[in-house]
Order: C-alpha cells, then structure tokens, then sequence
C-alpha cells in the first residue's frame, strides 16, 4: 500500500480488478488494520482471491533510496518484492518512492544475466497508437552498449505488451543525420545498425508522438527529462485551455456546449490510461504507478503487471540478451567504437 | 533571404518592421532579382531604410554544415555574418540551415572573449510570462564549467530581452534533491552555488512552465531533445482537438460556438510568438528562425534581433562572463570537484 493515497486508492483499485479479471489472485502489502479498515469500508472483508500479507513500515515518498534499504526491511515496498522473489507473486506494484522502489528491486531480485543496467520503460500516446520509451529515470548516465540494452528490452516490451510483431527501435537524438549527436549515440547507433533488431536510426523529441518507431531509446537523464517535459506541456495547454473557457459567462456557456468534445479529448490524452511504467531488466517483474495515481490509474498499473507476468517479460528479456550481445559481431563492433 | 519559404516570407516581414519602427534600417541579403521581385509584388521598391545586399549563393536546408562552410562563402548566409563582423549590420536574423548559421557564425564571428561554447538560447512559454532555456542544440556534450557559463549568459538574455531584474537561473536535472543527476550537472551545481547569480537550484523538466526560473540551463543533447518533446507535445494535442471538434456535424458546430475560446487559446499557445532563437556567446548578435516562420514569426525575429543590439547584450555578456568565471572562488570550485 503505497503512494500518495496508500490503501484509499490501491484497495479499491484492487477489488476493482478481482471483479474484471477471474484469472487474477492479489495480495495487498502493508499494515494490516489500515488494509483491513479500506476492505471494510469497501463493504468486502474477504474474497478467495485476496490476501493480505503484513507490513509493518512505510517508506516515505521523500525517503532517501539508502535509507530506506536500509532501514525499512519490514515496509510494505521491501515486503512486496520479497514476494516476488520467493515466487510467491508473480509481480510487484507500487504507487511509492521511485528511488527506494529502484533501490530496492535491484538489491533484492538483482539484474537478469546479461543485463548491465535494469531500466524504466512505459508507454506514451502516439499517432498509431503508443510509443514504448526507455530509460525514464534509472540510469542519469549510459554506456552505449547499455542504450544497446535497453532497446532490446523495449523491444521485448512493446511486443509483449504493445503486440507490436517486429518493433522499431529508434535511438533518440538531436539530428536524424547519421553524423550528429555525441560520441555515446554514435557508438549506441552502430551496435543497433549491426544487430538483428527492427532499428529504424535515429529519431527526435518529436518522433516520441509521431508514431515513427516503437520503441524509443535514450538515456534516464534525457528519458526523465523529455518525460516531465511531455507532463508540463500538457498541463500548461489544459490550463490555458480552462483559463480560456472560464473567462465569463460567454466562455462558460462555450465550454457547455462544447463539452461532449472536451470531454472525449480529456479521455484521450487521460495519463491515467498510461500508467504503469515497467522496470525492466530485473530477475522479476516490478511496476511503477505514479505516485498520484487514482484507482482508475492504479487499476491499469496492475493490469499492466498481469500481463507482463502472462508473457514471461523477464525470461523473454534474458533470450533476447543473450542473442543479441553475446554474438560474436555485436562484441566486434562494440570494440572498434 | 533564407528558410523554407526564402524572400515570399522575409521581404513582407522587413516591409511589415519598417513600418512598425521608424528607428530600424534593415538589409535584405540575397540574390537581388529575387528580393527586388518581391518587394516589386509587395508594391515597394524602393524605401529609405531598405537596402539590399547581393549573394549569389544559397545554402540548402539539408547542407551538411562543413559543406556550406566550405564551398558557400557568397551565400546570403555567410554574406549577412560578414555584415555584421564588418559593423555594417548590428545583427543577422536567419531562418536557413541552423547548423550551417551555428558552424558560419562560429567561423567567422569568433566567441566572446572568456566564452568557451556559444549557445542557443529561446524563450518559451510558461506560467508566469516565459522561461529561457539553452543550450537548445549546440553543444551535443558539456562540461560543468559550459553548463555554468550557458547560466550567466541565459541571466544576461532574461534580464535584457525578457526585463526580468535579476533572472532565476535553474540547473535542469532528474530530481530536486542534490544527490541526484549525473557528475557534470553535480559539479555544475557546485558553481551556480558559489556563483554571484540568483541561482535556484535545481529544476526539473516540468518547472520550464511553472515559472520556478527565469532561466532553465542544461546540454544542447537534453535542451533539444526538450524542445523537440514540448513542440510534438503540443502538435499532438492540437491534431486530437481538431479530430475531437470535426467529428460529425454536430462536434462541428461545438467548435463554431466555442470559435472565440478557442481561437483566444490558438494565439495564446501561438509558437510564432516565441520564433527567433539567439546564438548566445557570440561577437556579434545572431538570431535563428524557424525554417518554416511565416511572416509573423519572422518578424518577431527580427524584434528579437533589434532588443539584442538595442541592449548590447555580447557586451554585457563579456562582463558578466568575466566577472563570475575569472574570479578565485569559482576556479576553486571547479578544480575541487
């Protein structure tokens, strides 16, 4: 029971889901008279397919990632993982501190064999559909064999959760020309040109909404970075346009009559449709809600887990690795970088 | 006479400037025919504060940068740089080929004295007015000490171009904490903290639109990326507000009653308004365009040109630079890191 609302919205998410779904079993993590009190006020204080395993501590959502693996080896977020490393859940989701949830997951369950760096992939609207793009915030810093990585796993992702068949992979960069960009792009763009995988080169900010590839590849610093910015606009377009609808009664009476349409364009561009973001490249599977999400959001965010854990997401990825950067021209190419 | 439209946008803007501002004298660089048909179709051909001056090349928007550098030396673009290192233009406003203007206006015009990389800098809109961001592309990698230097010149373009008294300078990062981030933004922190600018910390890829800071510092490879992400961002939303009003007759007629809101929130989110990126660190003022600026955003180019000489802002950005990176305490700091 994590994030800004704890149990208030992850019960409710949860009960939501054990009705939609007959093929899903849940455990909520976290203390047991707080998990309780929300079933109960839920009107639901037992269902076969719900348990509730205890927790005694909460990792604060401005906790420091080391303190908290330190410290808090009973909180519901320790907790929650160490289920699924002894196999008793098949995933993990958390609305809570992303630093601590990180921290934790890699320590706990440890990088998949092959893996350099785990990473945080999620899907954005797109013109066809969405777009899957990786790393949001891990790694500030990375290797070009790491970007390497991480577009084998995004890959792996957006086929299994995109449905995607053969995903395109683009390298973000400053300039679609083969010759821009910094030396870590260039090295990362000819291990992607001599693998296997549907690389489609380079791709800008902009190629994120266009649809041109599935997969996006990029740094966490730039991932994070491009992310928040993609949140900010959309906030300061939807405030502009309340602000815009609200200016007297004319105005007001304009929003009336158009809200049928406002309303469907809320839908679409709803974030809570998207939320869930994957780490990836974990010995388990591990989702990452937003901190703010509301039952509507968490609900997609265990979703997203169930299916990961469905597709077999990891041991796809440590297929995948071991295909692509074992090989003996991958290697070659890395060293004459 | 330069972008994707050449003299059909440029000539009706100057025209539009004259008009506008009776202190501004401005020259037409390019091909003569080519301009004088054009203020021939404008209905003037002759104006006191209009010369031209002839080029006999153009530099293609695709061209590689080195190519034009090389092999274009009477192109309107490398004629209208000269002007102004020969003082006979106080600043040169170009919607051609950003990276053959950014390669030709290093050549030629130098680096400020005491500036190791020229940057680009562009308001954008946010919450409070606007926000200057830079590096948007120049520079692919950056050390801290560049980063330190975009921050005082990004104070000197808030505070002469946007009147901001003494500009918040933001350092854009992963998180607000000040373990986070990569060693180069760490290290940058360490000089913004030691330095004489109101500098706030850092920011994070959202806070472009709060209005937290006037001015937002980070590497041409994440500015870019940023900016490319705001503009598909916003064209996104656009393209899923016109489906959502043009769905059958009568979403049609929502969007004809709403037609004054959102025709007010069109001007409001107007990218022509913030047209005209400047080339900061530069001896001389260098203003970019969009490639594809009609005639209002061109214009505004041009005003941005005009405040830049008007303030002398490559002056000011000398004494700046050499009041904050000559000093004892901030070379300590960079060497401590």
């Amino acid at each position: 029971m994590s994030g800004d609302h704890g149990p208030q919205v992850c019960v409710p998410a949860a009960l939501m889901l054990l009705r939609e779904r007959e093929d899903l079993n849940l455990i909520l993590v976290g203390i047991p008279d707080d998990i309780t009190a929300c079933l109960r006020a839920q009107g639901c204080e037992g269902h076969p397919r719900l348990a509730v395993h205890p927790a005694t501590q909460v990792v604060a959502m401005d906790e420091a990632p080391r303190e908290a693996l330190r410290r808090k080896k009973d909180s519901s977020l320790r907790q929650c993982i160490e289920l699924v490393k002894a196999g008793r859940a098949a995933a993990c989701v958390s609305a809570g501190n992303t630093g601590a949830l990180m921290a934790t997951a890699h320590f706990v369950l440890k990088p998949l064999p092959g893996v350099e760096r785990p990473a945080i992939v999620s899907a954005l609207p797109s013109a066809g559909g969405h777009t899957h793009v990786l790393d949001l915030g891990a790694n500030a810093a990375c290797t070009a064999q790491q970007l390497f990585q991480f577009g084998i796993m995004g890959a792996v992702v957006a086929a299994d959760l995109g449905a995607v068949e053969r995903p395109r992979v683009g390298l973000l960069n400053i300039g679609e020309e083969d010759i821009k960009g910094h030396e870590t792009v260039q090295a990362a763009h000819r291990l992607f040109s001599a693998s296997a995988l549907h690389y489609v080169g380079f791709v800008e900010g902009d190629d994120i909404f266009t649809g041109e590839a599935d997969v996006v590849v990029t740094d966490g610093f730039t991932g994070n970075v491009a992310l928040k910015t993609i949140e900010g606009t959309a906030r300061m377009i939807g405030a502009a346009m309340r602000e815009e609808f609200s200016r007297g009664l004319g105005r007001k009476l304009m929003a009336a009559a158009a809200r049928p349409a406002l309303m469907a364009l809320k839908h679409r561009l709803d974030p809570r449709r998207y939320n869930g973001a994957s780490m990836v490249g974990l010995n388990g599977i591990v989702i990452k809600s937003h901190g703010g999400a509301d039952q509507t959001a968490f609900a997609h965010a265990i979703r997203t887990a169930a299916r990961e854990a469905a597709r077999g997401v990891p041991a796809r990825i440590v297929e995948e690795i071991a295909r692509e950067c074992r090989g003996g021209d991958t290697q070659r190419v890395q060293t004459g970088r």
